[in-house]
């Protein structure tokens, strides 16, 4: 067997110390780094945490596959699985259809691409979505707030990095703050907790295959 | 603006070819890796598709957040969230409580670890376990299948590797198959279609700061 290599993600032992939220950044140009985002906002769900995604480049009318099951999970109101003991299944559980609900993920963009005609027009939106992203992690009320692909208007020079650190510095101890894309700037990497950088090996483009609806979107 | 970074996850022109089931490798000593498989799992189903993740190195009764997540994707009997026009919410939409289900995440491990006695049983158990992923993934009944920290028993010699690249390689075309773990092999790098290589650049273990329930279980 492979000593080198036991079976943990643990890098080194797990510490002791007082249990707090953390800052998380992914980057790097390969995939995952949105889908593992997504991947902590369902474990945090599952624990019955009130979780937020932001997505800085997305079109609040995105109906993805992550949006659909987002709304799935935040606005179900069934009772735990059959079988198993009864699990957090949200603050809606066990309401009325017309209870309210907030949804879990949310596009703040305006479909930029290198084709937009209107850039101030996107640099707003992402300052706009900004404001209302940093009133959710200052509030204290989310467990963890996810910013997908914030690093583009950070780089675009749409969003200032400071109010972004000063507001990661400044954040209730117990909230978690995720925050993905690309040529994620230094200072984010050093004012973070982990950092993971998601690296291109290989991908099916290379190859010419366009993945089937579910695996992209 | 940084032209040299489109806010864009493609690194050639998205392909015109013939889309199909895409064999995806999650590997590298980051986190992430399994994250990242939970959000394509949480994507395809948002889209309405079967399923499926196989944990090997994971016990059965193991009740993380994803588990208690995926299991509410899997048994929600909601319809759409109030507003949404309606998503496909699973096979048991609409039906009765006590309507049976299958659940999306599933442990096949015994909780190994470097003290445990028995290594054979629980390389018996890697075993049993890949037989059951294997039949669900030549059997075509689910779009994505995950074989979540495989390379582990792959790496321990529990799990001789001709068999899974021969599986994968046989596979109904439709079918994606995730594999996770530290350290892929070589040979399962060139059979995948998508490699990311989740690189540790910074874990909050190192700084002696362990993370709230919610984040990492």
């Amino acid at each position: 067997m492979d000593i080198e290599n036991p079976p943990t993600e643990r890098t080194t032992p797990k510490p002791q110390g007082e249990r707090r939220g953390l800052v998380i950044v992914h980057t790097g140009h390969g995939k995952g780094k949105s889908t593992a985002a997504f991947g902590l906002a369902l474990r945090a769900h599952g624990r019955g945490k009130p979780v937020r995604i932001y997505q800085f480049m997305k079109v609040p009318s995105a109906r993805f596959g992550e949006h659909r099951a987002f709304d799935k999970l935040s606005a179900c109101r069934c009772g735990p699985a059959p079988g198993r003991s009864p699990a957090d299944h949200g603050p809606l559980a066990g309401q009325a259809p017309e209870a309210t609900w907030e949804p879990i993920i949310e596009g703040l963009g305006d479909g930029f691409s290198w084709k937009s005609r209107d850039l101030e027009h996107s640099a707003q939106l992402a300052r706009d979505g900004w404001a209302r992203a940093e009133a959710t992690i200052r509030a204290g009320t989310h467990f963890l707030v996810v910013l997908d692909e914030i690093t583009y208007p950070l780089r675009y020079g749409w969003l200032p990095l400071e109010p972004v650190l000063a507001c990661l510095r400044e954040r209730p101890r117990e909230t978690s703050v995720v925050l993905t894309g690309r040529d994620a700037p230094q200072e984010l990497i050093d004012a973070a907790d982990t950092v993971t950088e998601m690296k291109l090996v290989k991908h099916h483009y290379q190859a010419g295959v366009p993945a089937q609806r579910g695996i992209e979107d």
